[in-house]
């Protein structure tokens, strides 16, 4: 391609709209924010969304604390301030995922109402949703898959969630689900059963008949 | 759905791999990391080839100072700390990005070596694009878009890359790009070009063909 004949032309681009970056991928771009105590079975949930969604061709990503407590908030520990801005830069990433059109499901115990809500804050309405995961304690500490619990009712893990910190429940969460006695398959339908009918995707059935 | 019999199942999810994940979104996820001197070009680059790698039913974001100052490292100013610590974070997000499957542009100055070398230690060979946005000092001074040059000359902006603050140029980056007397589309199809060619997606024809 030959060089412009002007020296002084606008070296400008061009923006992707949102609008054109869904209709392209076929989905809206949103936070699911899965919060409960530890052993609640958040992760587990929110990675089997993301199979479900995947297999009807639904982009999705779970962030939680495997992959961001060892890099991006490797700097930070368990203080109530460092809680906070660890929720904080999640929120911040999550806003990004889903302004990539990404169906963005974090994972993490997020304890204090305010910290959930400035999340919130980020996302346009409609595009954020909180799913507390109500696992009721003493069923979470009879999982209890890390061996946490146990450690914590000894006291050697300080300011643990639900023993030795507060946990401050949802108050009008999107969704809430108990997860005791229901299998994971379940409780991730319900999931993604409400992303569908909020109009996030569609069946991939559906795309095809488009 | 019935409750499962037993109460002591195991609550385990499973994991979407990243072949599966690249499998079902038909590209391979990547960092493409634009570095360059204050109105070099390195956005308006970065948003042209977003636009482009769209279009050919590829997912794309661009991370930049204007989505990351804002929000996530608010937080930081421009100390040799700060910087380092805002191109740490980016680095992260970027890794998130393409560990989602996304191909992640990234948009900034990034002036030191080592900082864009952390960068590229958090991805596999082959995912990681170094792209030197090499256009001169002088050019990038007479374009001067928001006219932070001007002021960096007055001295009314301390620590300004090129001025009163060091650029390390990439010693091998994947692609160095002179966009002076060329035109946005041109460099961007010269990047686009790049990324096809290291097989992390396949043109939409070739995708119908298979």
């Amino acid at each position: 391609m030959k060089p412009p004949k002007s020296k002084n032309i606008t070296w400008q681009g061009s923006h992707v709209t949102r609008e054109e970056r869904e209709l392209h991928m076929g989905q809206k771009g949103a936070v699911v924010w899965f919060t409960g105590l530890s052993g609640s079975g958040k992760s587990t949930l929110a990675r089997r969304v993301e199979q479900i969604l995947l297999e009807q061709e639904v982009t999705a990503y779970v962030l939680d604390g495997d992959n961001l407590r060892h890099r991006l908030n490797a700097d930070l520990g368990f203080s109530p301030s460092d809680r906070t801005e660890n929720i904080r830069r999640v929120g911040c990433v999550a806003q990004l995922m889903a302004d990539a059109g990404l169906i963005c499901l974090t994972a993490f115990i997020s304890p204090y109402r305010t910290d959930r809500d400035a999340a919130r804050a980020l996302l346009d309405a409609g595009r954020f949703f909180e799913v507390f995961v109500d696992t009721p304690l003493d069923v979470c500490e009879r999982r209890d898959p890390k061996g946490l619990y146990k450690k914590a009712r000894a006291g050697t893990i300080p300011n643990f969630t639900g023993i030795s910190a507060p946990y401050e429940s949802p108050v009008n969460p999107e969704l809430a689900i108990n997860t005791d006695g229901r299998t994971v398959y379940d409780c991730a339908s319900e999931v993604v059963e409400t992303l569908r009918t909020h109009g996030l995707f569609f069946a991939a059935v559906e795309r095809l008949a488009v």
